[in-house]
């Protein structure tokens, strides 16, 4: 009986990187005949430039642990859990202990219908999770009073300083100041002065508890309540800066805003903040949904994405996102914001969290919060306890002999609380926090008077602390989304029935080019959702945390391993915060040499969007190099560029290989360019999907690049975030990486100041990655990336019969994604690639990237996790779509009339009393067979952009609207 | 500013009953309004006959916890967990650690889309699970070689017990001996007694390895490998039994036999065993899946239910259950078997283990338990240590100077062996032994032999310790199912596709009259899967097991304090077994007070066929007690059959309230009639829905019940299955509970044996209903059930103006389900109830209970769970049917081609080219506005039952069957 090579842990079967690689042996056996190659090694060989080819056998060694098989894993991971400790942390600064709602945790959460979905750029078949992101919206806009909610920030630090930098471009004011209160969170302070001082922009910190100091500003912030808890009227603040041509920005409590006045109400112009508390787990700092509103007038500069309302082609009102034009990749240069991603999946659930409440479950949490604080309150003040503000909301602040005893004392009852200072003592009660826990701190806190009465705390179900003039009188969450799912059948059906509506990787593959759509197996979601990661505050002392470090100090490593580089931050929350992160280490690198006037950073015209918006926010001037036809850097305009700006070059960002899906000869040709004009090398990493294991950055010449975790290494995309964009860097430049004023050991402390709210970004999704890379090891990581490639140039080989492929490099070989081109069918018979697209859902997929990097193609990248028969399955629906191209072409089918430009079809379209085209209705439905058995039918028919673009709808619509 | 009541714990917002109960405050009153009574209390003193109130203000008072909020329930369940060990069981004896792939266990055991559904009465609605089951089967089928596998049974005790009985009478067989090899599973031997002394049946037990013993026997039973691991070849017995005119049993390990010849093979007519092994936690014992299969000759016989594939109107292979004519409730008294539900949960987990590792998979997997069981068996032996078989797959027995020395020392590195007995001990190696554990094991048993060498355990892949003559030769999961979806991304897919196809609670009502599809909670299911219950093996020492044990007997006290009883007993493990316990108590009773002859069991004719079934089981005779046309007991033939059986009467069975869905006024009278008549009144708690908290069967003159928590307390239905059924006893019974011979605190030491094989039943999934009363509290249960009954009291008067309504009891009131009755409308139009129940499709509903207890009619039961609109929109689809019908009557529409005789319509039906009926397109699909959004489409039409049982095939069809 022949053995199938057991191995010593979890299921002998098959090692886990055979479950997370679609072919089997067989079919890549198969697929490499097409290709024309006899192995996959052999065919990395020609695709790869031998010059980046470091490692003995010509791949690159990676010195990483043995894999582990799935239950191995989790067992180390479950010993991990173990080692952080599970206290309560009543720390405060934007982080609040919350109960997430079971049937929220399961079926969003833990649900891989919702955390499998792309962004919802193919808005047809993402009704779902839009209208989620459009109740999100209505839950910020109704909450801070303020119309134009967008659909989600990083979080609040970058919430803040997007506001502030839209303040800027808003007023178009002169001044370059920025007004700050002293009375904010710590990190919203320096994350904003990490954002300011490349763009020049001057944070100047007051106490607007005395009005807005003299002088111009084109902006102030004020924190609502504020750090220390005190609730404060900011009115006349924002009155001063609107007289001065100011725009008026409020961070402002989610939770707080349903008991007090909002900031729209205020006068505010922007509101920002945190969606945290509204049931999303804190993490150890994330991800969870950062939150803007602006009003009307502002609607057009809101950076991020903001879902709006349209139409589509049978009047249905249909969810899309709105004014994408705003958006970096599509103003590329122009941009100022380099924001490309949300935190979806958070919103949706913080969203989720505001339906199972409704508005009086939310002010009844709210008012316990309150209730609670000012018992335990007034019980301190009569041991003798002197509390700063007498207004509060959720937050005191308490003056002690020695903040450190009480914090001991408190430890030892198992509580966090905040040492504010030395005599001072921070305590933010949240919705989780009870009696009990109240006796537990009181009882920490000792007694100051040893002469006063000792009771415990009383709650008081009428107390209020909040000044009258500040207590909330609008309503909110009116709309019956937020009035009608009370129990949990009914909310379990309608998250139900928001999933159906889309399609996710848990029903098809997404080809998503520069997306890299791969499995996010279960193994590495399970522990994002135990209770050991979920809970932990991210400011907690890192001896609580020690399981938690672990995972990050792993990952660090095996992310240096990999990429070449001898340093990694994992704090930057998203691709783009890598990006600007790794700008912000070269140009503290020039600047430490006495070289602050290199501010030129060189991005090919093939560059993702966000490339320039981050060279912009760092403060570097951004030129252009041209690309060849081929789609590769012109070495000629490079070599031209790097003359022109021999004193003043900072840097390159190229994306490798190219945004083109091709590895570009002559990469290390470039890095030596750049570098003898005295330049650095960033390498956006956002497809290192087709390098890792064959190719270092790190050693083929880059200085720098960011990772796309959530790209290469399986965290989920969520239906549009978290991301995190890890930054990875050579040793020259490791003095320059985000740190954090909270927490010495988030990074360097020559650094760069934070990106990113929380000291370690979205710690708790990294144990996504560290599975990953623990059950792949090195076989299995080379082996994705060769499979990866070979999928690609699979499918370029069987389509490109069919619609011609854009670019090769080397044998005629792409990387791990390739680009078809419809322009000529498209001048022909007027199907476009956004037809294409369309047609596609009635098969049953999401569509490729449309239109980027080169407008009318479409980029596919398979991944390596499709098996042959789910290519195939694609490669039969493009090929039939050029049967059906053809029939346009030839007449058969009306230009006007056809399946092509009517998709996506409707069941309602289908079925129809009156069929009126000019093809059948089984062609509308059933153009192959095979989709009669789970046919999935769009929601919606073809949605009309411009229609919700001019009549900008972005919270969510009356039920009449949907009435037939 | 109005205070919410916020609960100390918790959320304040809501109290967890609010989440469970549909409807809200508001809705309610507006259901009394159209009811017609002022408050739910004075709805139920209506409904409720005065003379079974007992409580002051009438309702029953219940003495239980203050009720818990979600997160505090879930902290106290794991503050429980955390009392149990986790430790590594090599116990053995049919339970093994086993994997559970985690998509499996999230993707089907965490899916609300997998465990709220039901059982697949509603084939059209059902494909998905079907299909899962069939898949189940063919695993089964494939692996045992014999051609009919049932959709699973209870577990392998019960099954063998089941065996036991159809060899019986499929012998017909004038010898009552059943002969048991000495070597099966303790558990198994005394179920097989439990269950043959009522039957008469004498359990012989022999040694089989020295052939069959002399004598006439009708069937006989061994198992392979056997409880103490040897691996036996049985044909020799098989051959003895068969020239006997016995059927021989054989008892397989389903792992063993990937590497073992099949029991078909050797000449076995039945197979039975458990799937546990096949990734299905151990959970202390259950819910697993036990199997049996049977040869054609058989396949008549088999117990249980049986997928079947047979076609739809439109030809499409489509599955169904098949034979259903066997089951009780159709044969009633006729029947043999109380088998009334099967473990499909467990059995669809089980067939996805195999489709996920697929035949290779599964062979190494065994190939590494059998490799390392050998290598631990050399050590031992070099050691000095005397194995006790040479021939074995996974389980050794080592001679040791003292078992319990052994043990201690196993224990204290974290494993539990087997003291087979005090020189003896047993190790069972599963999937989950590492080699790090074989050195600890070989540790703990030290040495025997000071001078031996001393090597660790050497694992030899070729290693083979099964005789040649029994090495398997067959190949087993050929099909195409098995062999695909070997990526996770393919088995994600694959099993998402199957539950799209079926219609759950996640999406819909599912108001099934008698089968209280009630919410099944997040919070309640979450523990279930948490690793500190499920890795518990059932013979663990119970100080391991603090929490657990904690779990069962708060849940034994409070399930006795709601019913009034004294005692009760969670081991068995689904309804049907409960009725068993519950009548085998009254046996004990009668027979401990010298009146054995009282054998005559009254049952109702309105009663459940179950209940005559187990009366069979018991010993009894069943006299079936006349009904009058209320529905109601006829007390006049009560008391002629009371009179007649004056010296027999053992009992009474009834269902309180009826099967009728009515309180009948007269219970009382009837207990006290049975009680004179010297009889024991035994009150089927499936509807105890309708009672809990106003009322205890145990207080108003029954002395046994059984409850469904799979009903009443939230188990969800997992399609089919897990069911638990503890039974409840006054206290002259509890002395004949059942007990188990492995675990003496599981019964009273006078019980009547184990009715199931783990000594607690299914104790993984008591959380459940333990979190649901804790949740829930006195008050809450109490209106659950008040809501339940307003609720069907709602329905029935909606309804009541389209549809009769056919039974009420006082006042004109139901209970917690209503009747309607379609036969007057059938005779007038020819639309039956089925057409109805699939019509019902088209709306996006699962049909109410068809044809049970009365033919031709709909019992629907709402449950408390489901709030008005869902309730309305019911009601709404109902009203349109009676439209419908109404045009059949008038003739606008054929009788022979309607919506409703051709329903339910498939999206293909609908999108034909040629549109042939005389209803529309839209009226066929879209019958209401609202179904045009989310729109549920059966995937298959009306399914052919006769051609299914005409030609019986019950293992996956080949792909080519799906062919377009």
């Amino acid at each position: 009986m022949p053995e199938q090579s057991p191995h010593t842990h979890g299921t002998p079967a098959r090692v886990f990187a055979d479950r997370h690689i679609g072919p089997s042996p067989a079919e890549t056996e198969e697929m490499l005949k097409t290709v024309g190659h006899g192995s996959t090694a052999e065919l990395m060989a020609a695709a790869v430039p031998e010059s980046i080819l470091t490692g003995p056998g010509r791949q690159a060694p990676l010195d990483l642990p043995e894999p582990a098989g799935e239950a191995e894993a989790l067992a180390e991971l479950r010993g991990l859990a173990a080692r952080n400790q599970v206290t309560t942390s009543l720390i405060g600064r934007g982080y609040y202990g919350t109960h997430t709602p079971p049937v929220i945790l399961r079926n969003i959460m833990e649900n891989p219908a919702w955390y499998t979905a792309y962004t919802p750029y193919q808005p047809e078949i993402s009704q779902g999770r839009l209208e989620a992101l459009l109740n999100f919206q209505t839950v910020v806009s109704d909450l801070t009073g303020l119309p134009v909610s967008g659909a989600s920030l990083l979080d609040e630090s970058t919430a803040a300083a997007e506001a502030m930098t839209l303040a800027r471009r808003a007023t178009k004011a002169k001044s370059n100041v920025f007004v700050v209160d002293s009375d904010v969170f710590p990190q919203t302070l320096q994350v904003l002065r990490t954002r300011a001082e490349p763009l020049g922009i001057e944070v100047v910190v007051a106490d607007l508890s005395k009005g807005l100091p003299e002088g111009e500003a084109f902006g102030v912030l004020a924190q609502y309540p504020t750090s220390s808890g005190e609730v404060r009227d900011p009115s006349a603040v924002i009155e001063s800066a609107h007289e001065r041509g100011a725009l008026a920005v409020v961070a402002a409590d989610i939770l707080a805003l349903t008991l007090m006045r909002s900031p729209g109400d205020l006068g505010a112009d922007i509101a920002v903040g945190s969606t945290q508390r509204f049931g999303v787990p804190l993490g150890f700092g994330g991800p969870h949904a950062g939150y803007m509103a602006v009003g009307e007038k502002l609607r057009r500069q809101l950076p991020g994405r903001l879902v709006g309302v349209s139409v589509d082609n049978a009047g249905r009102p249909a969810y899309r996102l709105a004014l994408q034009t705003r958006e970096q990749h599509i103003r590329r240069e122009k941009a100022t914001s380099n924001i490309c991603t949300a935190q979806v999946l958070l919103a949706v659930m913080a969203g989720m969290y505001a339906v199972h409440h409704g508005p009086d479950g939310l002010r009844a949490i709210a008012r316990q919060v309150h209730t609670r604080t000012a018992a335990l309150a007034d019980a301190l003040t009569e041991r003798g306890f002197e509390i700063v503000h007498q207004g509060f909301f959720d937050t005191l602040r308490v003056r002690v002999p020695s903040s450190a005893r009480v914090l001991e004392a408190a430890l030892e009852r198992g509580y966090n609380l905040l040492a504010a200072d030395e005599r001072t003592v921070g305590v933010s009660v949240d919705e989780t926090t009870s009696e009990a826990d109240l006796e537990q701190v009181l009882a920490a806190f000792g007694e100051a008077d040893r002469s006063a009465a000792k009771h415990g705390p009383v709650v008081d179900g009428e107390a209020d602390r909040i000044p009258d003039t500040l207590a909330r009188r609008m309503d909110y969450l009116t709309h019956p989304v937020f009035n009608t799912h009370r129990s949990e059948t009914a909310i379990l059906r309608y998250m139900r029935r928001l999933s159906d509506r889309d399609l996710a990787l848990d029903r098809t593959m997404i080809p998503l080019g520069s997306c890299t759509m791969k499995l996010n197996s279960t193994t590495e979601m399970e522990p994002v959702t135990w209770p050991e990661f979920g809970t932990l505050h991210p400011f907690v002392p890192l001896d609580q945390a020690e399981g938690s470090v672990e995972i990050i100090r792993d990952l660090e490593a095996w992310l240096a391993e990999v990429t070449g580089y001898d340093a990694v931050s994992l704090q930057p929350n998203a691709g783009s915060q890598g990006e600007l992160a790794g700008l912000l280490a070269i140009r503290g690198y020039h600047r430490s040499r006495g070289e602050a006037h290199r501010d030129v950073c060189l991005i090919p015209s093939s560059a993702h969007g966000t490339n320039a918006a981050s060279a912009v926010m760092a403060g570097m001037r951004v030129s252009v190099v041209a690309c060849d036809e081929g789609g590769n850097v012109d070495l000629d305009d490079l070599a031209a560029k790097t003359e022109k700006h021999a004193d003043d070059l900072a840097a390159i960002m190229v994306t490798y290989p190219s945004t083109h899906g091709v590895f570009e000869g002559t990469i290390t040709e470039v890095c030596r360019m750049v570098h003898e004009a005295g330049g650095q090398v960033y390498i956006d990493g956002a497809n290192f999907n087709a390098l890792l294991g064959w190719a270092k950055p790190g050693e083929f010449g880059a200085d720098v690049s960011h990772l796309n975790l959530h790209k290469t290494f399986c965290i989920p995309h969520g239906g549009g975030g978290p991301g995190v964009g890890p930054v990875a860097v050579r040793s020259h430049l490791a003095g320059f990486l985000p740190n954090h004023p909270s927490q010495p050991d988030a990074g360097p402390h020559t650094g760069v100041g934070p990106v990113s709210a929380a000291p370690f970004g979205s710690a708790g999704i990294l144990p996504i990655s560290w599975a990953y890379v623990r059950m792949m090891g090195e076989e299995g990581l080379r082996s994705a990336t060769e499979i990866a490639v070979l999928s690609a140039n699979y499918l370029a080989k069987r389509l490109e019969p069919y619609f011609p492929v854009l670019y090769t490099g080397a044998d005629g070989l792409v990387a791990h994604e390739c680009i078809i081109d419809l322009r000529p069918l498209q001048k022909e018979t007027g199907v476009s690639n956004e037809d294409v697209s369309k047609r596609l859902m009635d098969y049953g997929f999401h569509a490729p990237t449309m239109s980027f990097p080169v407008n009318g193609t479409l980029m596919v990248e398979p991944t390596e996790s499709e098996d042959l028969a789910e290519l195939e399955r694609f490669v039969q629906a493009m090929v039939e779509i050029r049967h059906e191209i053809d029939k346009v072409a030839s007449g058969e089918w009306d230009r006007e009339d056809n399946p092509l430009v009517n998709a996506p079809h409707t069941a309602e379209m289908v079925t129809a009393e009156a069929w009126e085209h000019g093809y059948s209705r089984s062609e509308a439905a059933y153009p192959l067979p095979s989709l009669r058995q789970d046919k999935y039918w769009p929601p919606v028919g073809r949605i009309d952009q411009a229609y919700g673009d001019r009549n900008l709808v972005c919270s969510c619509p009356p039920p009449e609207a949907f009435e037939i």
